[in-house]
């Protein structure tokens, strides 16, 4: 296949597209658009989220420890999008768009309804990058969308409907179609050597 | 939306399906598959990847200071997973697979020719967590699939074709439809306020 060179940069795909919830001293929510965010441990389970030290969430997750991770679902694209766009120390995004929030199990801790899967972290340490802190949260816990589940508890990933981020491409994209299992399209690969 | 709780366990997506290519000091070239990969600085660009620290590739990360992150495509999924499955420890996945690989920038890296974007990157650093390593890794040079681009520059994404892992529902998936401009549909809300 032949190859351009884009030079040292970030682009990258696929990328999750995700809504970091977290509060203020004073409890103002505020949500950002992330999509640098994934697991990084099973060992206790912890997913690290990269922002801008400048970010109003940065500050947030400093002062309260805690913070959520939400998937965006396809539906919620444009609402994701402003809130990528907008930064909390002017506007109120979660006024601006009119998504509402639960309690998670942490005190403190504020979950997007609307989104399908709420990741509940504790702030655990951070790594410092240029300009970037990388943040690295314990999962306490993960709350998922009862309706995605069927009666053997096997989830349709379609009623997740996560919105995907082509970083470097500036796209959302929904999901198309199951191409394969993990841990099983491979065997017969493996069996056939 | 109603929700039940899964603990404190790792599942997230959308993620990436990726191949990390890493050469042993004996030259030979090593797959893993991986999926908690990310972006997570801009300056300068640097890439993280979680890897248990048993596998082969941290070891050959490790020894020869540098790796490629190769972005899976949908017609890929079988490789990629086997990839996966087997340990490079006792596998020689290069061949099991048949993917040709060239080589990048720097010494000693392997590109893998049938992806759509080569990631080429050298060690910086790595981050204790439990069984796990985040290796931190400096972009050197992005290669993309040439024929992605059109004339003025503007790129395909169902040229890339990315495959997506959904973790924990242990799932490949591909993109369906382009569902937004990033950095474009939200001002359609903000200026709404």
């Amino acid at each position: 296949m032949k190859k351009q060179q884009l030079g040292a940069c970030v682009t990258f795909f696929p990328q999750p597209t995700t809504l970091i919830a977290t509060r203020s001293v004073e409890g103002e929510v505020n949500l950002m658009m992330a999509s640098w965010v994934g697991i990084v441990s099973k060992t206790p389970p912890t997913i690290a989220v990269s922002l801008n030290r400048d970010r109003h969430t940065y500050a947030n997750i400093k002062a309260s420890g805690t913070f959520s991770v939400n998937v965006v679902p396809s539906r919620m694209a444009e609402a994701a999008d402003a809130c990528g766009l907008a930064s909390g120390k002017k506007v109120d995004k979660q006024k601006l768009t009119a998504l509402q929030v639960s309690s998670g199990t942490l005190e403190g801790v504020s979950l997007v309804d609307e989104s399908p899967l709420n990741v509940e972290c504790r702030y655990v340490s951070e790594v410092e990058l240029g300009d970037y802190r990388l943040v690295l949260g314990e999962i306490v816990e993960i709350h998922a969308c009862e309706e995605a589940f069927n009666e053997e508890g096997k989830a349709d990933v379609k009623v997740f409907d996560p919105l995907v981020y082509l970083g470097g491409m500036r796209e959302y994209w929904s999901l198309g179609e199951k191409e394969a299992n993990a841990y099983s399209a491979g065997l017969a690969l493996l069996n056939k050597d």
